[in-house]
């Protein structure tokens, strides 16, 4: 069979992977995961592409991935072997064959990232994996003023990781939403590209913000000073979920 | 200090417990979880009640339990030093002193139960623990149709386990919704008292309504003729939570 070029819809509860990006063993990865159903399926080894590589302890409800195949397999197939195969902290959701020139990264426009912050002062059990317990209420009128300061163009410096290794950090905010449901605030943020630990950065400043520790105005001044020491702390990995992916 | 009667809310992940209910060792129960974090507390052995004993597996949003106690401790503090001693997966929300003769099972007006069904064909990493994977579409026009049926007052012995040892199986609900929201659908069962396993065989034989296996009014008859057998299949446990416990 000539080779096809498949997609890959992907879901994963982040808990128990150190993160997307496949590592020397014993770590267990997302891409490593997936690697190693289809080599149990085609029986040949297969590079799992992803669209981005999410780090240890982050969810994903839409993370796409892509790989090459000569496999006489249909794609309902290789949905149904993977979903039998892999563990059930991770699922492959959807299967389409799409252009051989289709790459999950490059070919992506966009992504959406939600932040999940509980307010509440007890932690939840049932959202203790899926959220950041904060246990404050949190001004989200603040919270929402500052993120309109990060919304369009700007260099991102002061909202990235250290050992960020991009070398330019303009990135194009186009969402930016702060909102609450009873006790779960959620940040969602849509951008072209991020940056390294970029929403986790803005979550974790945001957060004091809504707590009153940080003004709206600092947080620009953190921005046009591009300085990472006057944004916030780094928000914890397992309040973030990659959404969705998007493409032309 | 005087014995006060103190009242719980808790909520918990039922994945990796054996029920409510204390058990033989090494039974894991969220009852003997609770006992025990309170006599690590107040040094004294203490018995918790339960609105209800929730079967393995079952969640809990918001169980209400009560203790007496002659602890000079705070209700703050009990909260806090509760929380601090028990496992993630269960949290105490609230503590508020209550009358002496307040018992949560016998002063309980009603529960609120909600169970979860997931239709898309994908299982779900992220709603794994929480939902019952049915992976077809369900007609909810059908189950509202049949879920009607079951409203008010009723001898519920079709609708409830065949170990269950309550002698008057006579119950009321008050209210029985089905609703859904994009692959999630919820089956919320409003009642003063249920039997045992009442909402999962419910949950059960509405499901197979929603797949076109039963019709609405086979659950009429299964109720009228009391009949177990003409009943659905029970939903398994991790796809039940209950929501809330009502008190006057």
């Amino acid at each position: 069979m000539a080779a096809r070029n498949l997609k890959l819809l992907v879901e994963y509860d982040g808990t128990d992977f150190e993160g997307w990006q496949r590592q020397a063993p014993p770590a267990r990865t997302v891409q490593a995961a997936l690697e190693d159903a289809l080599l149990e399926m085609t029986r040949a080894p297969t590079l799992v592409r992803g669209a981005g590589r999410t780090d240890a302890g982050v969810h994903a409800r839409g993370q796409v991935a892509s790989f090459v195949t000569e496999a006489a397999i249909p794609v309902v197939g290789f949905r149904r072997g993977l979903n039998a195969l892999l563990d059930p902290d991770v699922a492959v959701l959807d299967v389409a064959e799409v252009d051989p020139a289709f790459d999950p990264r490059r070919s992506a426009r966009g992504k959406h990232y939600a932040y999940r912050v509980l307010t509440r002062e007890s932690r939840s059990p049932l959202l203790r994996r899926t959220s950041w317990h904060v246990g404050a209420r949190l001004d989200l009128a603040a919270m929402a003023a500052a993120g309109r300061h990060l919304l369009g163009e700007h260099d991102f410096s002061a909202f990235r990781s250290a050992d960020c290794d991009r070398t330019n950090p303009v990135r194009v905010i186009r969402r930016l939403d702060v909102s609450e449901s009873g006790d779960l605030v959620t940040i969602d943020v849509e951008a072209t590209a991020f940056l390294k630990n970029m929403v986790r950065v803005i979550a974790g400043t945001l957060v004091e913000v809504g707590r009153g520790r940080r003004t709206p105005d600092q947080v620009a001044d953190a921005l046009a000073r591009r300085d990472r020491s006057r944004a916030g702390r780094t928000a914890p990995a397992h309040g973030l979920t990659l959404e969705r992916v998007f493409y032309e």
